[in-house]
């Protein structure tokens, strides 16, 4: 972080409370990028104990009319902008309710027209760390901004998706669960074949990238369960030349 | 980070009290950049809880006879070098004292030629964090270094300054704070004409970003209540060509 | 952090002990690069605490046979793959102990094959921190993978070693540290002839990096007390052309 915009969200919850614990989950999401956010908190929201409250600020929307809502899940509440970037990982946890922003008295008495993670989100954020009620950030909402990935379909045999994340290795991750597909430890494949756009790849299945040698690429399923392609110590991203948003298409169950 | 340096602080300060709560500010300020530090310590001190201890290290002088120095505000206690880093951001708090840091015992027993940050000025903050006064540090001082920012003035009806800053959406902010401007709710400018450098430039005046249409440069006041210049989800510093340090003229009435 | 790796961990450390205190090291070494993680663990490991967990994860053969290892040292427990990057810095506190990490109650429920990082080591450092003895992570080992540093030579007059670390501002380092050389404030040199690869440079010794003129390569003792060669706010390593690996000679008496 080159701006002052982080240390000033982590102040504003101290002023609040200084003894709130507060994690960094990642201050590198591109500008904008919806999905790219809303991937990074669904795979690390899972990891975090029950009661967290999870605050999130990827907002291009900022002082428009969208809203901004607090989302309680079975196990904890996600604050930010309703603009889809927290759905997914609220989702997963089960959403018990959605709630507008509205109670002015757990804001900043300020609110600028360009920072509400600072003037609105982190506040928030504290109070209900502190033990505020979800139900008092103002009146339940029935509908709100859905997930910006692509649904999971099934199409026949094949299970079709698009590539969700390159991560800083260059692996590239699906959102295909390993449940989705017809696959136990008695056929467990040795092969794989997918459609990734408008091309063919037929890798091998393997456990873990020390499978892999040197330069090959292979799939296999990644630590959250969801079907990944892998190059070893290099990036599969760049060797395949693929890029998020990128359809794939699978059988599922590769062996069959 | 890819070096130790920031780690060595921190574990410098929790040696001595593992109790402290350590919130990070920024840790890629360009190398000695002085105005660059000076820019994000001073928007984000305003927002952390009174009583807290900065400690700030961007120090082309380590080694030399640039002293150490704490600044004790009448919200907070400022530790580093004296270099002006500091400055802007603890006379927006109005200073009270500044002291020498000579108090050998608040130090690291030994000091490196190179690295005063762990070795002066973290332990310094994290005794200061753990009740001692800031008057113990050592002798107070009357000169210091100042801000590295040009100073704002006033030429008839003209506010002259300078961008202070571009943050890493492409803004590019000035120190032209809105109490300085003849504006207000009744007469909210549509329109505003700005000098550049030798470049002038009329743009819409807005609220936010999202009043601005894609592609479009539009100044508002930021979220600290300075002007800045913006482009909707672009880079107005990319847009405009400019970068800091270049001058900036405006009317402080720009309807008038 | 693009990637909600480090964030895994952490939530994983939080699940367990919610007042477990986490100082980030870095994120930010080099993809695989071992080396360059031992290097900077073992520079910043001496300012933490005695008692303080480290859990490292530089890990290219994750889900392979190499064994997830607890070194207990005199200060400190060091937790992470068998693969080298944490002996440097456990030998510099004195190793008491190995232990491998085959204790399944310590661990996640689910381990993937890609993770380990999240799944083994995380929560296992989790319960030292919790107060669980080194000595139930699993069975003593009498062998281990070494440093992937190289010895410290002594070659009749001269010291032989290799650049060890490029850091963030050029500057070259070594692991000569001063205690290897003939030098004490008697006979403090004012120059320095180094062999680094195939070349020879002759630079001016000095105390600190102020002490340069600007654009001047010199050597001198870093903050750790090992010779490294720095340029005056410029980076040396390019100046130099050189690069980590490449090997260093020099007079154990510069003045003699």
């Amino acid at each position: 972080m080159t701006d002052p915009f982080v240390a000033e969200m982590k102040a504003t919850i101290l002023s609040i409370n200084e003894n709130i614990q507060i994690v960094d989950l990642s201050h590198q999401i591109e500008k904008f990028d919806i999905a790219m956010g809303a991937f990074v908190l669904s795979r690390a929201a899972r990891y975090f104990p029950t009661g967290t409250i999870h605050v999130a600020v990827v907002d291009p929307g900022v002082g428009s009319e969208r809203r901004g809502i607090a989302i309680e899940t079975e196990r904890a509440v996600f604050v930010g902008p309703d603009n889809g970037l927290m759905i997914h990982a609220a989702e997963a946890q089960k959403i018990r309710h959605v709630y507008e922003l509205t109670n002015r008295s757990l804001m900043r008495n300020e609110i600028s027209a360009t920072f509400h993670g600072r003037d609105i989100f982190a506040p928030v954020a504290a109070h209900l760390a502190s033990g505020t009620s979800p139900s008092e950030c103002g009146p339940q909402v029935g509908e709100y901004v859905g997930s910006p990935f692509p649904a999971v379909r099934v199409e026949g045999k094949y299970l079709v998706s698009a590539i969700v994340h390159i991560d800083g290795f260059g692996n590239v991750t699906t959102n295909l669960s390993r449940e989705l597909f017809e696959i136990d430890e008695t056929n467990f494949p040795s092969k794989i074949s997918l459609y990734v756009g408008s091309r063919q790849f037929s890798v091998r299945f393997v456990r873990t990238f020390s499978d892999l040698r040197e330069g090959e690429v292979g799939a296999l399923f990644d630590s959250h369960g969801f079907l990944e392609l892998a190059c070893k110590e290099k990036s599969a991203a760049t060797k395949l030349r693929v890029s998020r948003g990128v359809s794939v298409r699978v059988l599922r169950n590769p062996v069959g």
